[in-house]
């Protein structure tokens, strides 16, 4: 039974930890290449800017691995950037945050439904591939603002 | 030691196909979503139509999960579908085949190391992570053209 259990296991916390920090490098890349007024005003069909779509990932990322963790879901209470250095700069101290917070996550949260700010009811690993996934999705919208604007954005299948 | 190793392990293989199939559920919505010739002609910035990006996650999908389950990696052989009832009936069959042979990969073969189609060197659980991001990314922009058409896209968050 217990071979079993490891046998159909795939992923490790690990491995999904790397595979998200993965993306964030690609997403910061992202953020890199807008010019810095298209960044916070440019979008096509009425959406968002890239800069607010930046800044919603910021908003889940830290506070979602909080919340798996200890059980406590709290908004994210930073300032919101104006220019891209400063989002540059709070997207980096995300990164040290996630690489300190998600390695803590106890085990056995990952499995454990929990509803996240009081909202969304799911395992702690479903919530936190939400996460990621939603940061995929608005990052592959940010590249059309990208080709829209006449910028190459970078390879998809990079994430060093 | 074995205990260690089920409690660092957060995804079954079920879990994955099961994220997968309702990521593909979603991308489903958003090809129906498209009125017809938008769908193979519609683009911003210069890039391709929705349909070919819908025909390179049928493209990846089914002969990635065969390469990962055999080691023999081929390219998928369908004729390329003209109509959007085309592309949904081939989407279809390929949602059972994926169904039917996700299950069957022999367990090892998602930690082990292959080269995909001869070119992507990684292991098998990553190469099927690759496909199913590649899907949300482009799905993502698919979103935009929608938007910039005047269509609401199908909710992100509903993956029934």
């Amino acid at each position: 039974m217990a071979i079993e259990t490891i046998a159909e296991n795939v992923l490790t916390a690990d491995e999904v930890l790397s595979n998200w920090q993965g993306h964030r490098r690609l997403t910061r890349r992202t953020i890199e290449a807008f010019p810095e007024d298209k960044l916070f005003q440019f979008s096509v069909g009425g959406m968002r800017p890239f800069a607010e779509m930046a800044l919603e990932f910021i908003r889940m990322a830290v506070p979602i691995v909080e919340g798996v963790s200890t059980g406590k879901w709290e908004e994210f209470k930073g300032t919101k950037p104006n220019t891209k250095s400063e989002l540059l700069r709070l997207w980096d101290a995300q990164t040290a945050e996630l690489d300190e917070k998600f390695p803590k996550i106890p085990p056995h949260r990952f499995s454990e439904v929990d509803k996240a700010f009081g909202q969304w009811e799911m395992p702690g690993i479903a919530t936190i591939q939400y996460a990621i996934d939603n940061e995929i999705h608005h990052r592959g919208q940010g590249y059309v603002y990208l080709r829209a604007l006449g910028v190459e954005p970078p390879p998809f299948w990079v994430r060093d």
